[in-house]
């Protein structure tokens, strides 16, 4: 099964487990869901167990999900019908691939067949490339999107060194919820004081406005450019970041969705320094 | 003399112009303009013509621009200036590698130095990947910078399509001031009725709002997920598109930079059809 956002790990890792399951010759038959949960629920499912290694090959290196993927919530109403759709299939060992949410839903459903008397095996997958996952050297994916993360600060400090006065700001919002480890991995292409980022914000520490403007302005003045690295979840000590107060879109739990940092932090600089600021 | 907005390009086309003209034996000296015509008018040039092959191939690989760029903006007072920081350095063949303006200062100049009875050839190295140059096949970066817009469509359809009902709609926006040919290159993946890109809007179309929210929704109905790609300067009938009111910056000039389209019709489709819409 595979769940949450998309990255490239969810193929992969689809394909390593069926591969390596396959090359062991461990299970009879290997089923997927459609689209996560939401296609157990109503019994989507695909047989797996016969897809030629020509299109496992070309799965591995897709974007996308290719089972379909999904932000379904479990509700205590739909544990029975999950176990009697795996039961259905004989399914004794149940692999999903997913973040944070995804491996709570695992959880949850290996605790309900162990009460029920139904003998499951729950395997996370972990997709999420935050690297989050305490006693977990690194997440899949995490030490690609860190390089890329890395290579796009230095692509940007290069840039804004170019353009000199004409556009010599710019602020790069990258992922990470609750922790910074990809805005941090910005810094891994630095050799000097000069080099891009001068400022990286991580959602772990609040975000002071003058402090990360004085900071923007210091690199400015010393360098005649400067680059800030922002986690999306970059907030300040009372929240949001200032002049985020109408959600950009609210989902059906109620989530509200804002404009990232990136955006706000760029007019600010933008404002308070009167040069032009780019964000991305 | 490199000038305007950054693209790898910069570099690669300064490369070529000192490499062959090396190997052509073509010149005595070569010199650079530090952040073009900025450079030049305080007189501040590198001297080129022994920068060893090495390095050389590391600038044609980098990012920003190797001698600094401007956005300077050629004032009738700067004429006779520049002719004579060019004749002081025996300038006799000026290569400008950047975009529209750098192209109108370099036939500027041209011109002038006719009439001053100085013997100057005027070379514009086209920089722009919008690739809106009448009479050239292809503007230097344009198939690499196309390349990768396909790509990133493709990537779009493959997430919008993978996540299904939690995330199901994308709109990308992408650089093309005048002309749409990076918008229409998005297209060149497509195999298939439901592939992403599904609605294209180009700088030279103007968007019709309705049309663009009935167009999404038609796609989405029909495949379950819906991506559009939009020209960094598609603009509605009467100027910019809703929303727009207030420039982001305004800079020397007093060019007002706004938001791009894609964030406004996001939030357009997001609102019209209750369904999350991502931009990117």
């Amino acid at each position: 099964m595979q769940s949450g956002g998309c990255t490239n790990v969810l193929n992969s890792s689809l394909f390593g487990i069926v591969s390596e399951a396959a090359d062991a010759g461990a299970f009879g038959r290997v089923h997927g869901a459609s689209h996560g949960l939401e296609g157990l629920l109503e019994g989507k499912t695909v047989d797996l167990t016969d897809v030629p290694q020509a299109t496992w090959r070309r799965i591995a290196r897709s974007p996308g999900a290719a089972l379909g993927s999904t932000r379904r919530k479990l509700t205590p109403d739909d544990v029975p019908i999950v176990l009697g759709r795996l039961a259905a299939l004989s399914i004794g060992y149940w692999f999903i691939i997913g973040g944070n949410d995804s491996a709570e839903t695992g959880h949850t459903l290996s605790v309900e067949a162990t009460k029920a008397g139904y003998d499951l095996t729950v395997v996370n997958v972990p997709k999420t490339i935050d690297n989050d996952l305490v006693m977990t050297d690194h997440c899949p994916g995490y030490g690609s999107a860190a390089r890329f993360v890395a290579l796009a600060a230095m692509g940007a400090g290069a840039d804004a060194e170019a353009m000199g006065a004409a556009s010599p700001i710019t602020i790069q919002e990258v992922m990470g919820r609750d922790t910074g480890w990809l805005a941090a991995a910005a810094a891994l292409g630095r050799r000097e004081e000069r080099d891009a980022p001068h400022v990286i914000c991580l959602p772990e520490t609040p975000v002071d406005e003058d402090r990360f403007v004085a900071q923007i302005e210091a690199a400015y003045t010393r360098f005649g450019f400067a680059v800030a690295v922002v986690s999306e979840n970059a907030r300040s000590a009372n929240g949001v970041l200032g002049g985020q107060c109408e959600p950009w879109f609210v989902d059906d739990f109620g989530h509200p969705y804002y404009d990232g940092p990136a955006r706000y932090l760029a007019g600010l600089v933008s404002k308070r320094l009167s040069v032009r600021t780019r964000y991305e």
